[in-house]
């Protein structure tokens, strides 16, 4: 029998968290800071209202790019949060979390050989995504001395005339980065005068810690070339509900809703019947869950600073990315020593791309009794291996 | 501003269905015998589930591939219904609807160029996933003296040494046919000898009148080349959950949870949980709407010709595929005019396929009173236009 794969899918790697996090299951007594999901469960009025979904017998169907209020709900969330200004009949399309968002708009604009910029460390998902849709992953190497920004120059840099669409990562998954309005002008700058595309996957947009978050399709000139990517499983702890959306130029949207149209047909309908809910009477429970998330970061930068695992100070997402270069230790050594000698496990920075080497990602989603346990059996061991 | 977009997804077409049914919705009185989807509400004991499931707080993902419960129940229930014997570990995928299945599979096996045999009359979401997945689409007609069957003969005819896939959509939307037990075994002799691979869209495997469903599948050598794509929203009236499945060898499996991964990372968790309850409990629900499908369609079949409108005896799925040729007009003008004239929404037959043409596309998942209205309304319209 011969080959019944493609040639490309045998070559993507699978993500690094789960490879790690399937040895972990096996440990007893082992904690994890490891996965990227809000420890909270969704707040309870949200959880009503996909109960009343089911009770109603709203078990249909919706419009494939979503039902309309909800539609209406997220462009009057997006105005009043970040200025950004949508029509939501023509510019919104909700898919399954985030992830379908990135899949879809990469699916819809990259041609064979188009290059795809991708700031490096980032989330597991966007260089296999690009190879799917038969682009080429351009990698970017983001400096922790930079606060792990995107600076002008990197781009520049990176830009060839075959270079189509900017992934833009913040706030970001694995380093908590954040851009400023300063930082994204730089940004938009060179994405206009290169005539490029812009992904910006916000995810962690309601993550941010002492300033707000800044959308680069809010500035001037990039709303018509740029995708902005959210949803609700971060900021509203509403992952297994798998709901995101995707807005942008009605040209792009137009082709993501037929894509989604055939491949996914719509989002699920409990799942869009909760999320107008969150919308309209969730601002509450986010700023509840960002404070407690706060609370934890500052816990978690102070802890590991003291014991010798230089952290840079995160300004968004739930994660804190401290270096263990003084150790000696690769990523992958760090890790694997703490998971068998202390039962603690963290995930490599090697997992999100290769110059996340010499450093950890460390989720604070979990309570601060667990990072507390987690974080005195890091410091047992940091003293062991000081000797 | 260059182009955003790639060169193909602009050349696929909307679904002709959607097309239509944008006029439907502006029009008062009209009764709509077009959409695709079960007119039951999901039995109450799988909404329960589903409510509990959110009333417990399992609000967070799952394992990718599915919760290993599912994964289980599908397995007991492919074995006890239709003999598919699969490993729940390694040989199952959880996905969004039949839908992503579909797009899955072809993710995982097209190469650029590869040929996809696609039998028209058919769903219309094969010839543009396959599209997307860069290959080319390769459309068998099936025709009405042969029920609309695949052949064995039409199979060969349309094999080339680029032939990589066949699609096999049975029982089938829109016509109502299906393959025999006899009729698969022709097919599987030339898949096996021909070195091709099945991806079988098995969706409406529960509702077959008269005789049970055989998958290609349980047949002598056939489970190593097959996909076995599958689901809840027919079978269980559970559409807006957006639930199905991919079985197959874990060699291809294992590379569509890697696509699935990281586009979509996994099913919406309140399905996945009604899910296993479907399965554990839902037989005399399906055999309840099983019944009362197959009433209406019996009806619908002995008035359609009795006005005139010859309509082969469809042995599956919930729609009826009249001829509408001895009219003289052709699909999209007896839709439309049977929508102006006469307030009745149908699907051209050409929206599944040009081979559809002479055709219409008529689902009795309605009520049978809905139906005897709209009914009562194409008997006036074919009175009419007999003078």
């Amino acid at each position: 029998m011969r080959n019944p794969l493609n040639k490309k899918v045998g070559e993507i790697k699978p993500s690094g968290i789960r490879k790690f996090f399937d040895i972990v299951s096996e440990i007893e007594g082992a904690i994890s800071l490891g996965v990227g999901e809000p420890d909270f469960d969704t707040p309870w009025h949200i959880r009503e209202e996909g109960i009343y979904a089911l009770e109603k017998g709203k078990t249909f169907y919706t419009s494939n790019a979503g039902l309309m209020e909800l539609r209406e709900e997220i462009t009057k969330y997006l105005a009043r949060r970040y200025d950004l200004h949508y029509n939501h009949k023509t510019e919104v399309l909700v898919t399954i979390g985030g992830s379908e968002a990135i899949d879809d708009a990469l699916r819809a604009m990259i041609d064979v050989g188009d290059e795809v910029l991708i700031p490096e460390p980032c989330y597991v998902s966007y260089v296999p995504c690009v190879k799917l849709a038969d682009g080429v992953p351009v990698t970017i190497e983001l400096k922790e001395e930079d606060k792990f920004k995107l600076t002008k120059q990197e781009l520049l840099d990176a830009i060839t005339d075959k270079t189509k669409v900017l992934v833009l990562p913040f706030p970001n998954n694995p380093t908590g980065g954040i851009m400023t309005r300063e930082d994204l002008e730089e940004i938009a700058e060179v994405i206009i005068e290169k005539d490029i595309f812009v992904i910006s996957d916000e995810i962690y947009s309601e993550l941010t810690y002492g300033r707000e978050h800044v959308s680069i399709a809010s500035l001037p000139g990039m709303k018509e070339r740029t995708i902005v990517i959210n949803g609700f499983s971060k900021s509203y702890a509403m992952t297994g509900w798998r709901l995101g959306y995707a807005c942008g130029p009605e040209e792009i949207i137009r082709q993501m809703i037929k894509i989604h149209q055939f491949a996914i047909m719509c989002a699920p309908t409990t799942s869009q019947c909760a999320a107008i809910e969150a919308l309209r009477n969730g601002d509450e429970d986010v700023a509840h869950m960002r404070e407690a998330y706060d609370e934890r970061r500052r816990y978690l930068v102070t802890r590991l600073n003291s014991m010798g695992l230089k952290t840079f100070e995160p300004e968004g997402a739930f994660y804190v990315f401290p270096s263990v270069k003084k150790t000696g230790m690769t990523s992958d050594e760090f890790a694997t020593k703490l998971l068998m000698e202390e039962k603690v496990a963290v995930v490599p920075g090697t997992a999100f791309g290769d110059c996340g080497e010499g450093f950890l990602r460390i989720s604070y989603a979990y309570s601060i009794e667990n990072l507390k346990a987690a974080l005195d059996r890091i410091e047992v061991f940091m003293e062991r291996h000081k000797k």
